[in-house]
């Protein structure tokens, strides 16, 4: 299935070093969508490019007849940050194949999953005039910041975006060859803390002992966020965590991703966390304060004595139903200008922030995908799993456009997305692709 | 007394980036010692250039009269880092002179308090054909980074640096005009702590709950290391520390540095600290676990959501009489092993460390540096207190040589040490000067 015309778009979508984050990127993302958009012309798409107030949006459709079903697939064409760059084996945005395996920054998150997508519409297209249903691609460039434009693009695009179900690749199988159906997501909120105590960095052996040092503040702060026993100690943080069915915990049991092999994919010394959960369900159904990064003081070679006028911090929160992102914000917020002594000044930036999602595999359009994920994989069973990352785009979805999304992802456990040496497999770009064929097919009936 | 010739020298002296702790500023190191060699030699002293593993050292003497008392004036000529640069008003090597105050990078510590003292003698040469006493200068430029080569320097020489007190203008004054004899001073030892989890940055969503962030358990770590009350709560921390005497309480109150004064210096929201002690008494005679840099995670603009691999964190103990800083760090180290969890790796590095510092400021030579004091300086009551700051090296003298040192601080309490814009007012210069010329006819008596 795989040619040399597959790849080279592959390597050519890959090659633009859209970061989406850092806007000394921009024009890398402005040239990633025109790609796009051209891609999407030459097979035959009516291909729209929507500017926004960050990054353009991508829109591309086949003429819309009204006795078929709509589908809408969902994909995004930037990608997180590289560093720590030195610890690529090859340059992120040179893509490298070896062994079946391409290496680049987007490889599976997103570029790699939403074009099997996009080529799998295209070989449909090759073979018959026209498409078994109406198809939408919607492929943005800021799914890696929290889509900030997105909602408001929907709202305003309301009619053309209608549809009957949602398609999105962005998710993981649970072993190779597995087909992996993914009916939940965690929500997230995110959350930048920052202290100031004096106004200027001080001698730490003049003024040490007199004065608060805002690195100590900051890491009394975080420590109060969990307790002994790895659960989160903000006030009411659990209140609205919907617990896991008996069906949920006894299915993952049979998965072919244990605990052994969680352990590996991380290369910590251990795994830990909440206690009364196994690793996917902590992964999978269970909430979380995470430390993204923290800063403060001289970080340079050798020692400087140096009592730092500031310190700061990057969290994020990863949300389970029923919590509501606001509502834990605010609480969050709230314990820690309780927990803050007036020796530092602090002041707390909000993040962007998506809802956790849950949804029946089993419905009419959930059997349908798992029929074309039977067909599109060698395994026959069909895992069903939550998982640990978000979507925030698909709890809008559900909100604005009143449909469910299927999420069929194509990544593997080990593909390292949003770390050094992000890969995808070729087999799961060749699977991808007869996955779109046999979906559009299924989701026709 | 401060002429342009003065004030020439100075300035030369300042434009050396001579930042020992950065390997990429060595020749600006090496430029600066042959700055002063060239100096010494002008003055008619025998200067010598010796080589260390690190930064040379600087030697120059008098002839030797052994009539006479022979006193060793020690300095540096190494500079703490700029960092954080964008909050100088001017280039930290590019001294700036206004309204009688030079701002620049070491015009305080420690440049502008040694060149004073030879600037006295060479004005004292200019008068007479020799000195009263037998002088030795030894000016290293390591002093910023722990002296490392230092004291197997003196034990290779201790025939060349016998003396008979040992004189050190590196400290502070307790207000402008205020004469101020320093006979304590803090010890300190430093550490950095480096922690590992993942082997790799992963997605903060996927795995997320199931393995230890570094960065939380960083800020555990830290955060143990003080109870409620902000006493150090590492066991057997204060075993070894030396009460306060109540002449010292009494003394410091009188002080023209009172708690609104150092409120102001440092710019802080409040004062704090150990419960029962003045903000004076907690910085010159408390000890304190002190953060000077903490990293972790992405620090870039915007969000990452990334779980990192690492966290680190660099601090310093500022220890009192009769704290040793070995026994110390080892319960600091026993303390953080024991607190660590085995979901992470760790790594203690040892920095440098020296000891605390106490001498009896009404001995015959302290009796002869006050009386030089109140010549230098308007205001006739002489400061006696401790410091919180620390110069491990005169310790180092005791124990090596078996004399006592003379701290007869030039810098101010708002001069910036080691902060953005350190300065030093050109009245201290002068005064420097002054002090020089009276303190070597007092020593001589």
């Amino acid at each position: 299935m795989i040619n040399q015309r597959h790849l080279d778009d592959l390597f050519a979508f890959l090659r633009f070093a859209s970061v989406s984050t850092d806007a000394t990127y921009k024009s890398q993302l402005d040239l990633c969508a025109d790609w796009l958009i051209t891609k999407f012309s030459n097979m035959g798409l009516n291909a729209e490019l929507h500017p926004t107030p960050g990054h353009p949006i991508v829109l591309a459709r086949t003429k819309t007849d009204p006795a078929k079903k709509t589908v809408l697939i969902y994909g995004h064409y930037d990608v997180q940050p590289v560093d720590p760059l030195n610890l690529w084996t090859h340059p992120p945005f040179e893509p490298h194949l070896e062994n079946g395996i391409i290496t680049a920054r987007g490889s599976t998150d997103n570029k790699g999953q939403i074009l099997s997508h996009i080529l799998g519409v295209q070989e449909t297209l090759k073979l018959t005039p026209e498409l078994p249903v109406n198809l939408i691609f919607l492929v943005e460039g800021e799914e890696e910041i929290g889509s900030p434009n997105l909602a408001s693009f929907i709202q305003t695009h309301l009619t053309e975006l209608a549809c009957d179900v949602i398609v999105i690749s962005d998710t993981g199988m649970v072993a190779p060859q597995h087909p992996t159906f993914t009916y939940g997501l965690r929500g997230i909120a995110a959350l930048e803390i920052f202290l100031q105590g004096p106004d200027k960095d001080l001698h730490s052996g003049i003024y040490g002992g007199a004065v608060a040092n805002p690195i100590t503040v900051l890491t009394r702060l975080i420590a109060s966020l969990h307790d002994e026993q790895g659960r989160i100690a903000v006030p009411g943080f659990y209140s609205e965590v919907r617990e896991l069915q008996s069906w949920e915990r006894d299915s993952w049991k049979t998965l072919p991703l244990n605990d052994a092999e969680l352990l590996l994919l991380t290369g910590s010394p251990s795994l830990t966390g909440e206690a009364g959960y196994s690793a996917l369900e902590r992964c999978w159904a269970r909430p979380t304060a995470e430390l993204n990064g923290i800063s403060g003081g001289y970080q340079g070679e050798g020692t400087k004595t140096v009592l730092p006028s500031k310190a700061s911090a990057k969290l994020t929160f990863r949300l389970v139903p029923d919590q509501d992102p606001e509502t834990i914000i605010e609480r969050v917020c709230t314990h820690l200008k309780t927990s803050c002594p007036t020796s530092v000044h602090m002041e707390l930036k909000l993040g962007h922030s998506g809802k956790p999602y849950l949804v029946d595999p089993n419905s009419p359009y959930g059997l349908a995908a798992q029929r074309a994920l039977s067909c599109a994989f060698p395994v026959n069973a069909i895992a069903l799993i939550r998982e640990g990352g978000s979507i925030p785009i698909v709890a809008t979805f559900k909100e604005l456009l009143g449909v469910d999304t299927l999420l069929l992802g194509l990544a593997l456990p080990d593909c390292r997305a949003h770390s050094p040496n992000e890969n995808f497999p070729l087999e799961n770009f060749a699977a991808g692709i007869l996955l779109n064929q046999k979906l559009l097919k299924e989701l026709a009936l």
